[in-house]
């Protein structure tokens, strides 16, 4: 398989996974920079057209992984591919933000969850969303209701 | 960084890139098979619970890249990061299925757009979507816009 390589790191205000808000409902409206390395550059030529970015990381302080995972957001395991735990077979991350604006090799965005100095490995343009009438979230949309019912 | 590896491949019906629709406008509809390694199989619990995943996959067929790409919807250039080219500094590809059914390690998808044989970097749930109204779509709307002038 290829060999990753780190196109830039993410300035984020988290030092340390503790402070990153999680759980149902959490909404990431934190602000922090995707600094792209000069050499790049030239690959963010009318990225700032898009509202959004899909941003693909590396859970860079994240070892080894497990088959289940315990979420913040449930009391139940589940299956590492049906949670965003880090402790991931390959631990990749995925992250939408909204792109604020773009100054030459920084791109500021809004929705960070990534801890500061995360290595990024792609960035690419957000075309289009699943209606949220076509959604089913199932675990998630079940320890909601629980949620609720308590 | 770490050492990528797969957890599973791609049945898919496209056997080469030319047969993979490409180009403005396109709907992925094809379905395909996502085989999961036995060995990761216990992490596959409650996907089916989600409509939707993420699939992050290997673009193992392109080799090398290129900052910019001469995207199929249009005709005109941009950065790599504001494109799906293949040809990118970590070819990792990510792509929207929606969920069939799953049989054991093997999970029937809607929606691939990857050659046969691709292998599967990890599978995410699809947790929610940006609202349509809040999207810009950059120069992908702009290509769009001049076609209907033409």
């Amino acid at each position: 398989m290829f060999t990753p390589r780190p196109i830039g790191f993410v300035s984020s205000p988290y030092k340390d996974t503790k402070e990153i808000p999680k759980g149902l409902g959490v909404k990431h409206a934190a602000v922090g920079v995707l600094k792209i390395l000069p050499e790049f550059g030239p690959g963010l030529v009318d990225v700032e057209g898009f509202s959004h970015l899909f941003v693909i990381w590396e859970f860079d302080r994240s070892h080894d992984f497990d088959l289940t995972a315990h979420p913040p957001s449930d009391n139940r395991t589940h299956g590492v591919f049906a949670t965003r735990s880090p402790r991931r077979p390959n631990p990749i991350g995925l992250t939408v933000v909204e792109l604020l604006h773009r100054d030459g090799c920084e791109i500021h965005v809004r929705g960070v969850d990534m801890l500061d100095g995360t290595p990024i490995l792609d960035l690419k343009p957000y075309l289009s969303s699943v209606p949220e009438e076509k959604l089913r979230r199932g675990w998630l949309a079940e320890a909601e209701a629980r949620r609720r019912q308590t």
